[in-house]
């Protein structure tokens, strides 16, 4: 079976081509060539099938669909950076052209574009700020804003580095705000629209990266200067512990651009994964 | 770049076919092509270059050199895992025969059986029991003796299912003993020369699987029963995290067997990997 290896910020993939739709994903054959040491390793899959060929894709105006699987086997809807890494891998693969299309996905057509500096950029949609609430580390509280980029975050200013922050236990937060969990980021302005932070993923812990936790502290970065909405316009320089990103916020809409990198390609056994 | 990846009870290696010894490894090149996230992943390289081709192996009587690299880029001598995963590569790509031969490693030859069941077999050489000590978790302390392997263990029998330990911090040990550090195993009988048991290396943390500490576990059991030295010959089969091994004393030297499985192969592209 063939694979490529890639990552967008050290959120990393592996990308199963299909384009007639014929592979079968079940979640413990995902989760285990999903795993680090058993498998080839990865924070999800994304198969890349023709839209014509998915049901899923019906009615979308895309050429391709991108089956997006989380590491642990369950569907998924979106992924930032995952689908960043999947533009990058169609264009290198001769399967699409340079330039601004959209990508199939669970949530949509999702426009790309891919530019001269080898930045992949992406339409997030509009992010939804939607108040203001308070996380905890140990007995520490940071106050932040909760932003909903399909997902829900809590994003909050520091003053001190975000390197010296304790993430290995997850942060506190209200949960009559967030029933099902939330994402949560801390982060600290370093320049002029520019911010470094870091992120707890509900159900994952800390993370090298996260795509829509860059929208979300760029919408909080943006909002703590004016004070107040609507979120001013504006392009943001993201610093995660997996590299940099842009966020760029029109007031309509939230585009995240940044690095995508094919890494490795090859096949994979997967009689070799089922008996390890 | 050529590559293939695999893994022996889920201690995992990139490998890096290299019969003439061309290739330059540098310790930066090896920890990002070892990143779990921007590069393939592993938990050390395998470079297999033919003995002939390597002025390391010189002298020894084997065909092939293991240039065994730690995932931190750094130089090692032998790993248990590895070695019996580079066979298994060897027969594999149609390089050697089944049955046994030597590697040549930074320890000397070391002898590999390849058996019609698909495990593969490591001399590890003698195992020296060096006393007791006592290990600490917490509040709680932990007898157990100690056995080099080439390196240092302290071997801790327990009562509960090793499941339940928290291994999450370092167990305390006694630096005039270990002056370098200590592997500290954690075993439980669970049956008739059959073990299961947890390890911390030094260095590493919890891993999935270690070779000489399932040698030093043996060791240590078979003492147990016996109540001293010489350690008496058996079949131990040895229970980790990532499998199961049998680890067999002879009295003159220890035999470690168990799952040598290839996942995956391919190329990688060392621009990708020094650009990201």
């Amino acid at each position: 079976m063939r694979f490529l290896k890639g990552h967008g910020t050290e959120n990393d993939f592996v990308i199963l081509p299909d384009p007639d739709g014929e592979l079968e994903l079940t979640p413990s054959f995902v989760a285990r060539l999903c795993d680090r040491r058993a498998g080839i390793g990865a924070d999800g899959v994304l198969r890349a099938v023709r839209a014509k060929a998915d049901p899923e894709a019906a009615g979308q105006d895309a050429e391709w669909f991108m089956d997006y699987r989380n590491g642990d086997g369950s569907v998924a809807e979106m992924c930032g950076n995952g689908v960043r890494v999947f533009a990058r891998y169609l264009v290198d693969a001769g399967l699409a052209e340079p330039g601004e299309w959209n990508v199939a996905t669970r949530s949509g057509p999702r426009p790309v574009a891919l530019g001269a500096d080898g930045d992949v950029r992406v339409d997030m949609g509009v992010p939804d700020y939607f108040g203001t609430s308070v996380a905890t580390l140990g007995d520490r509280e940071f106050p932040g804003v909760s932003v909903s980029v399909g997902n829900p975050h809590l994003a909050c200013r520091v003053d001190e580095p975000v390197a010296v922050l304790d993430l290995g236990t997850a942060p506190g937060f209200d949960p009559a705000v967030y029933p099902h969990g939330v994402n949560v980021e801390f982060f600290r302005p370093v320049g002029d629209h520019h911010v470094e932070m870091r992120v707890h993923e509900r159900g994952a812990g800390e993370t090298r990266s996260c795509g829509t936790g860059t929208v979300a502290v760029a919408v909080a970065a943006a909002l703590g200067l004016a004070g107040a909405e609507p979120v001013p316009p504006g392009r943001w320089t993201v610093d995660v512990p997996g590299g940099r990103v842009t966020v760029t916020l029109t007031g309509e809409t939230a585009f995240l651009a940044g690095p995508a990198v094919l890494v490795a390609e090859g096949e994979v056994d997967p009689a070799a994964l089922s008996t390890s």
